[in-house]
């Protein structure tokens, strides 16, 4: 089942995965991040948060369409968009979408994609978009699609080892990446099918994806 | 010494950060972030990287103004900011301060502040200006300054063992953060002076800062 997320960063841009919001079983709203979804004439199934940035008048609203509202205090352990996490998962998703959740502040722009490592989510099949790009964590193999000449960065979060990539313009042969050197960033699509494997490790990887009339292909 | 460098995000707020550039004995612009220091009316010391991204106009200003120019190949393992770093660090610079590095590519802004990360920057003051934000990375031990409120979150990169906080809101006491669950975001000053200690592992902090007519105060 695939669960899409709408997390709260207010300039985000989420056209490019607009079809998704129409297209899933369960649409969660992280707090204000309700409005992504308004805005685009879409109505969330579920309203998760502790409620302090969503409008008054969109609450209102959300409570008149018999949204589900699940209102946590504002001093707790997790961020909105974590809670959103954890309920997609409790309720059987193994496909998420995350959106808008770059691009706000500096602290929860890094919070939110260092969320792909939470350990609710092994096993999950997790990405967060935005426009152009896609952020996933790799714990031992991706395989991905991209056209000849989009970028695709590996970003060790920790020391990465063993690392071997095909498809891409500067392979890596079952090589160690540590943290801190940028060597991993700005690599390439070389063919329209790439894969990336690591023996240990936590690698982050941000890849521009094709658009095709404004969406994601 | 103080270093200052310049990277390439092109929305980047460096405005809160200006007085710094006039000030610093070594002034380095990553590539086309020598059009920061340009903008505000300040020349360069250095200009480093590939060069694919400074206007040719404003390289043609810059070697009349006998700017020092290290042009290295586009294919490269670093990216130009960590060029600028490791040369301000080679140039004897014990304090430096990155500006311009957050809000451009998603890539190159996870990129940036991992680069703090980087072995050759221990034991150096490094920190990332944007606007009102300062980022660090905690290795052992940080004090820092701020107004009673303002946001502080700690994120670990990695598992992080033995966190210690003072003065924040909601302390921590000889605790471990591990990577992904949003624990240590939004945090705050409980007092005017801060301090976080850890025992292992690497933890960023992302503060918000006082800005007094404008500029970090």
């Amino acid at each position: 089942m695939l669960a899409v997320i709408l997390a709260d960063a207010p300039q985000a841009d989420i056209r490019s995965a607009l079809p998704l919001l129409s297209s899933t079983d369960l649409l969660i709203a992280a707090d204000g991040g309700a409005r992504h979804a308004l805005n685009h004439g879409v109505t969330p199934h579920v309203i998760i948060g502790d409620l302090d940035s969503i409008q008054p008048a969109m609450l209102e609203i959300m409570q008149a369409r018999k949204v589900e509202i699940l209102r946590f205090p504002a001093a707790k352990n997790e961020t909105d968009l974590e809670l959103a996490l954890l309920l997609a998962v409790e309720r059987g998703a193994d496909k998420i979408r995350i959106l808008a959740a770059l691009g706000g502040r500096p602290d929860m722009h890094m919070a939110n994609q260092l969320l792909l490592t939470h350990p609710a989510l092994i096993d999950r099949d997790v990405a967060l978009l935005d426009g152009a790009w896609e952020v996933r964590l790799i714990r031992q193999h991706l395989e991905f699609q991209g056209n000849v000449g989009l970028r695709v960065s590996l970003l060790p979060l920790g020391d990465v080892g063993g690392v071997r990539t095909e498809g891409l313009r500067y392979p890596l042969r079952d090589e160690d990446l540590p943290i801190g050197p940028a060597r991993g960033v700005s690599n390439e699509f070389a063919a329209a099918n790439a894969q990336v494997s690591i023996r240990s490790g936590l690698l982050l990887a941000i890849i521009e994806r094709e658009l095709q009339a404004g969406y994601l292909a």
